[in-house]
């Protein structure tokens, strides 16, 4: 057992996210009574068989928000972002002061501004986070106690945040075996811009760029392995990535900019047949990439301080699907 | 032992391509006396050491040319792109009719100029190759008997080729275990212009472009597997990279100019906050990737025709390293 728990936890859309906490919470011996509140009762029918909840609430429930915090020392957001909005909006008449609510949102300026509309003087109660994981597969039945063991959780406090909530929250995610780091909403925004946002969209042009040709299929049929790594993100939800787009939107121009300055300076190398820059920008490009490589490798095989399973979750080979 | 094959094959370059095509066709019963031409005393002892070659030829020797094609059946030309027309004009004099010269390079157009070149009236014995294999590691300690194995090959006939030539270089990369398919060497560099080159240079200036950031390492620091499969390609051999872009130079920079189009929608997409547009076009972009990866799961199930290891080789794990 953990030093610090909450004994009753309520999250709000149990899919692979919040599902994947629960259990590795629940392992942890970290969580008391975890309720999980969905949309469909077939979903939820299926958290309880799967060991994810103990309890279950029905969004469509009129007393949902008043029954969900009642006694809850914490409530995690893991419905899709663009529900943040009215789940803290349905939830602020009913949290008590002690309770801690916290997200698990890709974007955290957008989660800040609706927790500051939401929940007006409770914002302080409000720890946002991000935890950098995920998988292709989606829903509860995907949901692994080990999804977060070695993996990196963004929190971005708030200055009105107690510094015993940030601890909380960030206490929680120490034992789903997860790495804590902190930044502001605006460093964060700008850091996923570049690492995670932009190649989303490249990715996602690229395909659609191949679609447009003519004998698009003809092409496909000769993409290798490159191709099937370089486009694997491009298989993600629409609906998610339409949604940190633009949430992110600021942030993401800005990037996607930056990279078409340097696209359009590799054309006119090209054109040029500059083969001297032309070395030189891929010669540090594979070099920084193969220093990455090392350091992830470095980094997944030091012990864990988690509870989960130790090392090696975060070298995945190719299942993991990262935002 | 196959109905037709090389009682003495060439091979210039025993790198990891050279090397296992050389250990593919020895498994297979396909190659008699197989001699490796290479630039390196260390590494030709090497290859031989290995069981890659039988014989070595050092390519300073000023009789190399001479020994290299006297009596052989079929010679391949694995070294760097560049050397192909050196190595062809080396060759010329010593062709005997009945031997097929072809060679392994990711560009065809600028392979079949260097050969008409080179080989003026023999240019009929040059059959153009180019298998879409490949692994990160390099040199002839990579090389793997199984490289070929599912992979696809695609030649390029000339319209001066006997019907036989192409024949018997096809039957050569079957009893690799490939699967070999023909197309012009016009038609092949757009394609792979398309699926190939063009992400490798978009994920080059990907790279390119996260260094620029005043904060790149603390940026790296938070990229995941979304991240890491993304700039795979990235890691690459600029050499190698600078070589196929200049080679490739025009379908390459009418890829680039296609993507850019696209690229520019999307970000006016996202900047006006058009929410159905954008949804759309990763829609699409996600079904295609899905589909895409679907029909390469089926087809490394089905029974190989080759005569390596059978299925499988080709749905590695990440540590493929296509072109």
């Amino acid at each position: 057992m953990q030093t610090i728990s909450f004994n009753k936890i309520v999250i709000f859309g149990v899919g692979l996210i919040g599902g994947s906490l629960a259990l590795a919470l629940r392992r942890a011996g970290w969580a008391g009574t975890v309720v999980g509140v969905g949309r469909t009762a077939t979903s939820l029918a299926r958290a309880r068989e799967l060991g994810v909840i103990d309890e279950a609430l029905a969004l469509n429930d009129p007393d949902v928000f008043r029954a969900a915090a009642t006694g809850a020392d914490c409530i995690i957001c893991a419905a899709p972002v663009a529900q943040t909005l009215p789940l803290l909006q349905g939830l602020a008449p009913w949290l008590a002061p002690h309770t801690i609510v916290t997200d698990v949102g890709s974007t955290k300026s957008d989660a800040v501004a609706a927790a500051r509309l939401a929940l007006g003087g409770k914002v302080d109660q409000f720890v946002p986070a991000h935890p950098i994981a995920g998988r292709e597969a989606s829903g509860v039945d995907a949901a692994l106690a080990d999804l977060y063991v070695g993996r990196n959780v963004v929190l971005c406090p708030l200055a009105e945040n107690a510094a015993a909530s940030i601890a909380s929250v960030a206490a929680m995610w120490t034992a789903a075996g997860a790495n804590v780091a902190q930044m502001s909403a605006a460093e964060h925004d700008a850091v996923f811009a570049a690492v995670s946002h932009l190649p989303h969209m490249l990715a996602f042009s690229f395909l659609e760029h191949i679609l447009r040709s003519a004998d698009s299929a003809h092409r496909l049929n000769y993409a290798g392995s490159g191709f099937r790594d370089f486009t694997r993100i491009a298989a993600a939800s629409p609906e998610m990535w339409r949604d940190i787009a633009l949430a992110n939107r600021v942030a993401l121009l800005e990037e996607i900019d930056g990279y078409r300055t340097v696209l359009d300076e590799l054309r006119s190398l090209i054109a040029a047949g500059d083969e001297g820059a032309m070395n030189a920008l891929f010669a540090r490009a594979s070099a920084a990439r193969a220093a990455w490589g090392e350091r992830q490798a470095t980094a997944v095989t030091k012990p864990s301080t988690g509870t989960g399973t130790g090392t090696g979750t975060g070298t995945g080979t190719g299942d993991k699907f990262s935002e």
